[in-house]
């Protein structure tokens, strides 16, 4: 990933909003994502972000003036469809990016044939960005990791293995939803420490985890691991990620085979796929906290050490439904930057996870595990933030929270900074909690 | 699921070799699958075994008479989706059964129409029988629970949860492969008990898992659990699968979220889906060991009790390279039955998966897990056969194997008996273990 002439920062755009400082959607950033008019029940089609509008690229097509080496790729969109685009080469997708950048600037001869193809985000309504394959969660955060594991093993949080494996586990992929569908809250079987047998009913410890979601895009064969090197071209896109825990479930199921009705109950992604080329100026090198062990071959290259991670600023925002009857905003709860957070890169991730030869297709989604920066108030989940439910923490209200009631909203945000770039952003993923159902 | 005239033993086809005693596919069976002719490349059909033929149903569309009740389901069947009709009701499905049944029955006025639709079975190739959603590998079988854990936990075997919680974990569908695909034995880091640091390599204890395979149907929605009592009703059907595990990655890996490069490689699946109808007649009471816990309400129903298991026998078979080199055949290494192995009835997965909310969709895949009987020769891993390789099995040949060489090949056969009914069988599920890939 290299930064070209689409992350000029003296880029402005014909519509207007684009040019706000403001907007997590300059030209500079183009995220792609799939949507419709509200309350048309249309088919959805695919979109690029572009200020407070959408660029429908079905529309597009039929009224744009494109190279023919993209036409290809304009079919599959304007069929609604991603996952082909996501699966192509970066070069293809490079290409892309450059023609919508150019089509999107000011004094663009394609802007009259285009302002016809915008619809306002106001009107839409947004899912998940493709068609989502099979989805992995890792567990890249080595304070949460540290953090989780002392509130189980004061005296060796860390498992032996977790400095030398990338700690990941499958996950459920059909109950991925997007941003803005209500949680319900999950029934499930829990077992107090005291008590002789489980017993059956509402989770009490629902909870949130923060994390980045890293879309795959080309795909390997079954049996053909991706080396280190090669890694990134395999990546599309990073999204938001909001990973529901149910916490009293998951300390009972989780032996010895990991979490299961814990996490599937549903899990949020945000609906805009900031693309690998649009974070092109955002990469960091990978931190790790001093006398950290070095990966094995398979896992390290001078690249991703010195640029692998994604300097990516990420904050929880609570709204309680008190809150939102007082007419209170919702608060910040923590913020914290992923680079400061995860021990192992999005590419060391794929290398991983094909080390053996497992197969990715375009459209499977990883999760990077839980964010929680080192310090207390960076913390990405509530079971680290009131230290596993017995420091709830205390809202402007007066409210205070251990774990999520029934009516609070949860919005995760991202954004991307640095000098002499234009800011960009991830949009929102939010969702709401909603009781559980009545059960016998 | 009710025993009904399709499973009549006086039964009889105009197929001839669907009459021969020792076949798996009987006029009383009837299993879906997907095929096409060898070397054809041609897209993947949906065909009915028969014998040793398959009635294809694109074909049988075309020639064949149907009710017009049948017309949307079998457009699907001759479009090569199997998965629409598997998400319809049991009704459907069984009307479906019952008119298969009828025009392959001696007799038959379709038999003239239908015998230019038959294809045979050796000059097919047969991929996974329906798009995979979401995979789900139990953990049913308490024997295997209980020596696998013995070998970790010699005085502890069985973790509290274990008769509570129908214990599972989500898993990989990309590398669901179909019965005869090539396993290539992974690469992948270990770490030996006195070594000071891992290290990355091919897997030195490449194993097997003797599992069934539980097909779902009906979808429910997200949010909505389905109850014990109508969770057959979401069961389409079953097959014979193969949990191929690497023992020395899986037992670095696993901790604290569960196994997974140890088992994302390769996953076999065999061909043939035996419905839920066909097995109406080898259903069986939930065995469970004496003094075991009575489950929790969600999870029990005097019909799961009563008939809720499944009475198929399992058998393990094994041909080395050098056995095949000498024209010898494969060696059966282990048999037993499911319903003396699983703890947990299919019904009971279904109702626990979706007891929190998580919604199923017609061709996600559950796996039963290790369904090892009580005795030493009934267990269905190599693990357990040589208690942790310790102490290898002998074959005829003078071979010894304490885990999988390359150039071996394993195969899982499944049959129902039952008196006053025709047998039926699954099919083979097999696969023969090539090397690693290259590595530096």
């Amino acid at each position: 990933m290299s930064i070209d002439a689409t992350h000029d920062p003296a880029l402005r755009s014909w519509v207007a909003s684009a040019n706000d400082a403001a907007t997590d959607f300059p030209l500079q950033n183009l995220p792609f994502g799939r949507f419709r008019r509200c309350g048309t029940g249309e088919p959805w089609r695919i979109g690029v972000a572009i200020g407070d509008q959408v660029l429908d690229l079905r529309a597009a097509r039929e009224h744009g003036a494109w190279p023919p080496a993209l036409a290809s790729a304009l079919d599959a969109l304007a069929a609604g469809d991603l996952n082909t685009v996501m699966a192509a080469a970066p070069g293809p997708r490079r290409a892309l990016r450059a023609a919508l950048s150019q089509a999107l600037t000011t004094g663009s001869s394609q802007q009259q044939a285009l302002e016809r193809c915008l619809v306002p985000q106001s009107g839409i309504e947004l899912t998940v960005p493709c068609a989502i394959g099979d989805y992995t969660d890792f567990y890249t955060g080595i304070h949460h990791a540290t953090s989780v594991g002392r509130l189980f093993r004061p005296d060796n949080p860390l498992l032996p293995n977790y400095q030398w494996v990338p700690i990941g586990y499958h996950g459920r992929s059909s109950s991925i939803v997007a941003s803005g569908t209500p949680i319900r809250r999950p029934l499930g079987q829990t077992k107090a420490a005291e008590a002789q047998r489980p017993s059956f009913g509402p989770c009490q410890r629902l909870d949130y985890e923060v994390e980045l979601g890293f879309l795959i895009g080309a795909p390997n064969a079954l049996g053909e691991p991706i080396a280190i090197d090669a890694a990134e071209d395999h990546l599309f896109g990073v999204t938001l990620f909001n990973d529901w825990s149910a916490r009293d479930i998951q300390s009972w199921e989780y032996q010895p085979l990991g979490p299961f009705l814990s996490k599937n109950f549903a899990s949020t992604l945000s609906p805009w796929v900031v693309t690998m080329e649009a974070l092109a100026p955002f990469r960091a090198p990978l931190q790790r906290p001093a006398g950290s062990e070095e990966p094995l071959p398979y896992l390290d290259s001078r690249a991703t050490r010195e640029q692998g991670a994604l300097a990516v600023r990420l904050e929880t925002w609570l709204q309680t439904a008190a809150m939102r009857a007082a007419g209170e905003p919702a608060v910040r709860i923590s913020s914290g930057r992923a680079d400061e957070a995860a021990f192992w890169t999005p590419a060391q991730l794929v290398a991983h996870h094909t080390s053996g030869g497992c197969n990715l297709q375009a459209g499977d989604l990883f999760g990077s595990g839980t964010l929680s920066g080192p310090g207390a108030d960076q913390a990405g989940s509530l079971l680290e933030l009131t230290r596993g439910g017995k420091e709830p923490i205390r809202l402007p209200n007066g409210e205070t929270r251990a774990f999520l009631a029934d009516g609070d909203t949860l919005m995760l945000r991202g954004t991307c900074e640095r000098e002499g770039f234009r800011r960009i952003g991830f949009g929102e993923c939010a969702g709401t909690i909603v009781a559980s159902p009545a059960h016998s």
